[in-house]
């Protein structure tokens, strides 16, 4: 496993695609403990495959500073860092609208820490809902394996409120009031463009 | 400077933000031999601070191999490599639009070589334009410092043509005929929103 900086895992894809890296990466569809994002990397091929809606994960961002260039094979970055996104990791199109999300996973029961977020990440669905826009949070809460939709909206008034002393955390009970849980399914995984429809459209 | 593995130049960041890999990057504003690259990222940051639009470039795809974690300071990622894009290098939302584009930048004075494009890049952008989104590409040809704004679309036809034979290269003129010349301008550089204004809203 590979840390954030903050100390978070961050999945690496599995050894295959390691040594090829000239290959654009693609969903593993085995079953080795699904992470949310490799479960959304799923939900969003399917839906790419389905011409549904064109939906990608960002790249990690890095700042290189070294690479090596080797006679007759890939150049290869010896020295970078990870850098504090300033943007959401999922963004795309569907049925004409813009679409932007975050995902978390908390192992918390009843509460979704406020330090999962950039103040850049709130700062920036403020503006794609500004824009005109849609954004949201994805939020699994693992203990009981439910995956909340819940409008950006909500997550914005945790987080000024905060930096007025209020709580530093999302109660559960507010994804369940205000959020929508997405149904879970074998094939697409997560099917949250279901409860975009819903909320949304 | 750093290249991709097709030997192309990535002009990576200033000496001073690689000492702060935990910043977020900012456009640098200083004069040294701007890249198209450079511009629009000064463009993309004028949109976002006068609230015009909400368009980054994505980061650069890496396969992550190792990573060191030195105590008391960042991890540092000691091996890594390019990847192929699977999609362009820009996107975001303006005025309720989904936007998406690829930006190129030519030496040649009288055509553009498809060898700057990848098919899954080609692929997107057709996806693109199916979900409602507005696809275009951005082109400078350096010798005469003119930068074209072009729909996908004309993008599309040379490329497929180019599989069944046809020519390896989009002409200037297709350019001038089919696209339009962005306007440039000493604070935002590359004022493309203009052109979008124009030809698609």
């Amino acid at each position: 496993m590979i840390n954030y900086p903050n100390g978070k895992p961050y999945p690496i894809s599995t050894a295959s695609t390691l040594h090829s890296p000239q290959q654009p990466h693609e969903p593993d569809y085995g079953n080795r403990g699904m992470t949310l994002e490799d479960d959304l990397n799923i939900a969003n091929h399917y839906y790419r495959e389905q011409h549904k809606a064109l939906i990608h994960k960002k790249p990690i961002p890095l700042q290189i500073v070294s690479v090596n260039y080797p006679k007759r094979s890939a150049a290869k970055i010896t020295e970078a860092y990870f850098k504090k996104p300033s943007t959401t990791d999922y963004n795309g199109v569907y049925k004409g609208k813009y679409i932007d999300f975050e995902a978390k996973e908390t192992q918390n029961k009843t509460a979704l820490p406020l330090q999962n977020f950039h103040e850049h990440q709130i700062v920036h669905m403020q503006q794609v809902q500004e824009h005109g826009g849609i954004a949201f949070i994805i939020v699994k809460f693992s203990s009981d394996n439910e995956i909340y939709l819940m409008d950006a909206q909500h997550l914005f008034e945790f987080w000024w409120g905060q930096q007025n002393g209020g709580r530093k955390s999302i109660p559960k009970q507010t994804f369940i009031a205000n959020g929508y849980l997405i149904p879970q399914d074998f094939k697409i995984k997560i099917d949250y463009l279901q409860v975009v429809d819903q909320y949304y459209l």
